[in-house]
């Protein structure tokens, strides 16, 4: 379905970066969820650029509602929001209309689009797109919290630097969600932030890990076989831009791990079946067990780096070489986190909908 | 959609380990493919259990087709191909009635079908389901084969034992595609099976990596935002019973480089614009670029260990231990090779007929 | 989706003619429903061929469940059944091979399958695929009877000849599937009998209409805009062979109408909003009312006569003649009528699930 | 899918009537179709309402789009297009907050949202949203007419009287696609406006049915068994407020007449393969045989008539009396037929794409 996703609750995604506007339209969504505008706002400033870390580039980033809101709560029907296109500088994209930047999909979208798509500042395939996923997801994430559904993440990894362990996500939740630069350890994100400076410096990149919690969810959620809870989540998170992977609970540790270890034993505690540890990110067979449902996404180097590069030109179909100007993140997975949390809202709100009926995330 | 995968092509997959029959319809075929009963049954007995490192379980797999196929050419319509069950020791299971095995889809399953599964042999959960869909994926995988596209994996790393590492798939494949433990390094491969005795004589189990490439196919394939190649490749590839991750190229790897090591640059080399390195896996902007696609997935120990384990009484709800009887694989991720072949076609093969039409996989 | 229906509750059909199987697989089930054999072969032979106005092929049409269901019980995972083909004479089709017959799907299915198709009666065509249509069916309506929503058609005309009014479904569902020949007013039924054998004897055929009725679902189901209850439900029912056209409530006739004889006036009646009438047929603003749902069907004249007709030979690209050899209904619309009942019953099991979530069809 | 129709080429449609705007999102089109605003507009104005048959409410209805386009072409990714709301009189739907009109979805509506729709206008429920339809309509038809594929409907009959058969679609398609009241013979169409000023005067409204022809598409679109052209035409066509019954070709003609008068001969014309008649609206076995697609849509009488009615208040749960004031049409018929030729390009538009591939609609 190309720009939708979902099942009982469905996101469609449109927009270039230098076009008119970019929105979502939200459809499957229950009745009478309310719509706080302060929560969205708060949800789009931990995407938006900040500091020397992130681009130049400022959007106010405004959220309207087209449809589906009446009275400040949803009305059950399609929801569409936009978020005009402002600060757009056009101009710096001229060279790009030919020369592919290496690591965009420049070339790719040449070959799918024969050359007929907006190539300004990466079109349709440019990171901006994230910021209607970030203002639909923050529609479901106020209403899952409002069913005690909490999603956060951390940047478990930058540029080779480690924060501490996510042990107790349910307590790290509220610190986490109010950080522009997610990190347990202060410390280590200001060493983070230093080496994105650097590699700013350089008209280099860097990449990262976002960890990812998802608390306080029903056990059943997810289908086998193909609807498993990791096909869908992994396929929500596949969509964001630089991502290049993902593993639950333990991993890619796994491989050197016996099954002895890998098992979460079972045991009841507070009347009701809970895993003792969890090793496998609260998913067995596809489906969820209750515990916290943790998962890692890596996010490469930005590929905007102002070094110059070899490439070929798409229309000369010669060899050339490149010097992307325009304003770049050197560094995006801390603006990425937001927007890995809002997919992980919208699979966990499809779930629901798909197992309750979709009249039930909303007032009961 | 539950147990049905893919927009043009399509595969829904039914049966319980120990029902009648398992199997699988495939629809949206192009008419006039051509099955080759042999080429069916090399790929199926590439994931049959086999020596000391698999289940003593012996089935013969013999695949029927109930529709869609005439004179030994499909027809277009949905084709349905069943293998019966023979070999089930029903009575092994009585005990898991009620005791969740840790790591298993016991108690989600419980949660999820409230008792009504059928519980023998893990039931629809069963890795025996992966069989009709190796059967499946060889219809596509032969018919992709004669448009020039070649699929293949090898086992990267298993028991913590790395193979080597895969250079040139394209001239590797047809050595892998023969051997029933496909390792690049027979002497890693001999260790790998040695630690898998091991740890089967200790009553445990242990894991491994995959490696998957897929050579051949056209740049193009894949959609912005939600239907990424990467999306839906980790989609299928999740449904496959104990992955717990995924990574394209470089994968985990970049979250320590710098964009100028992340980027493939651009060369045209032969006529035509390629990458010069291939770290991203083929897959630029989630569309693929024409280089290899390049994977790999992480399989967790088999669940199924014979140690005592603690767990609870799903029924009782108290506690308890089990110790599971029956024959169970000390290792998957020989056998599961083939498995993640098979999805991967069923990703290209219904990538190019959305882009292609639904005709054009066959005769043209 | 093809040969899929459905979005929450999904069917999937497969299967030709002359093959060695027919069937269909059921998924989005609830754990749980009851599955009566004797209910459902009753639903069977409320299909089958009988007397004089049928075909002579006889089938035994026992319904075999290869998955899903479980101690007599569904188990929430996909259920396949089958039926063997076993009455098949292919010899009759040879001439079939190249001589397109008026009114069938011989000459569509050609351009769409390229000759690769299954000719032999109908193929993947065949009314034959009802059987598993109407087994799946009477999974379905069993399990919504059991939730006091009963479905019911009659035959509202045939050959020209009128049945009387369906003014009470409710009232007349008993008696009339227990009828395999469905009317309200057995003279007017002697009738049409003898107007089917006359057309038979003569080498022709007739056609007819069923009405349907839906009674005890409750308002709410269906979606604007593209999920209409009469979308979904025309979508279904034009899937069955020989359907050219539905009308809900008062249907062609509200084209000479007045709005105000059109509209249905609302009263609050035993404590509930109800209509005064039922003009709409149980849906406004394509949502179900709560008023029985009522639409009804025109089946054309069965296109396999006897008569010798014009026609092309599709292989030669030249004009010829045929006759019709084989068996051959000369009307169908007395075994259509529960090939309607269950096509509606897939619908409103699909609707339910899809409000209510995917587990409440089953025990609450 | 609630508010999305299609496969390949999806719409998604959403807004409420008195909200900020109504918009569509077409998604799956081929890049490079020209938009030809001039064209758009004059799609637009056909489905305008005008002169006394109509509502007094006028709205420029100028289409935006905020995506998908660029220099005046598609460009392959998601198109959205918006038309503002510029003429709500809000004031005037006070009333209907409780009392439910009668024909019209507010009772059912306030039971599928719980009253948390925005009930002004008719909300998301408003056949202004078919505004929009149109608008994305007009992009599809006026691409498909480059590839030769016209569609056209006429007023078959209207309040009662009817127009001329219609004979030959190719020859009238260009003078009916002119006319704002479309019918081949004027005398019928000024005989059908007085009918509908006199129902008017009289607080009344009148009803209709439209043909519509869909001509020079090829052979060999639409699946067994789910997916048949009727299936999807159908389906799209009743998500048309107020269309409450479809006929193919003959239609509910065929409940009267011998399988001898029903089937279609073929014949070798021009070297290909025809049918020497059209009885069956160019379909056979759910696949078009090349042949015009024709099939005809009834009309109710407009629902909103300004005669005093019984009704029922759903708030207070007691009956009443409701006069509906506020801008209403006498008479939509002439106005849906736009409406319908949109739908059916749609459909067409879809066909195509999954036929011969997503990007084929386009340059070639």
């Amino acid at each position: 379905m190309k720009n939708t996703f979902g099942s009982s609750v469905t996101l469609t995604l449109f927009g270039e970066s230098h076009g008119p506007a970019i929105g979502a339209v939200l459809d499957g969504l229950a009745p009478g969820l309310e719509i706080d505008e302060g929560y969205i706002a708060r949800r789009m400033s931990l995407r938006r650029a900040v500091g020397k870390i992130s681009t130049p580039r400022r959007e106010e980033d405004r959220v309207e509602f087209l449809s589906g809101v009446f009275n400040g709560k949803t009305t059950g029907t399609p929801l569409c929001l936009i978020i005009k296109n402002n600060s757009a500088h056009s101009g710096d994209y001229d060279e790009l209309r030919s020369k592919a930047r290496p690591g965009h999909a420049d070339y790719t979208g040449f070959v799918k689009y024969g050359g007929f798509a907006d190539h300004r500042g990466g079109g349709h395939f440019s990171g901006r797109l994230t910021a209607p996923l970030v203002a639909a997801g923050a529609v479901l994430s106020y209403a899952l919290e409002k069913k005690g559904i909490l999603i956060c993440s951390h940047i478990a990894e930058c540029a080779g630097i480690r924060d501490d362990a996510l042990i107790n996500p349910a307590e790290s939740i509220p610190a986490l969600n109010e950080k522009s630069f997610a990190v347990l350890n202060d410390a280590a994100g200001e060493k983070m932030k230093a080496a994105v400076e650097k590699a700013s410096a350089e008209g280099d990149s860097v990449g990262g890990i976002i960890e990812t919690a998802a608390v306080g969810g029903p056990a059943g959620l997810g289908e086998p076989w193909f609807d498993t809870a990791e096909s869908l989540i992994s396929h929500a998170v596949f969509s964001v831009p630089a991502v290049k992977g993902i593993e639950f609970g333990a991993g890619f540790r796994f491989a050197a791990e016996k099954g002895s270890e890998a098992n979460d034993p079972f045991e009841v505690r507070d009347g009701k079946i809970r895993t003792v540890t969890n090793r496998n990110g609260g998913i067995n067979g596809g489906i969820t067990n209750g515990a916290d449902i943790i998962f890692r996404t890596v996010v490469k180097p930005t590929p905007s780096i102002s070094l110059r590069q070899r490439t070929a030109d798409i229309l000369k179909n010669e060899n050339c070489e490149i010097e992307i100007k325009g304003r770049h993140d050197p560094c995006i997975v801390h603006r990425a986190r937001v927007v890995i949390d809002s997919v992980t809202a919208l699979v966990i709100a499809d779930l629901l909908a798909q197992r309750y009926g979709t009249n039930r995330l909303g007032v009961d």
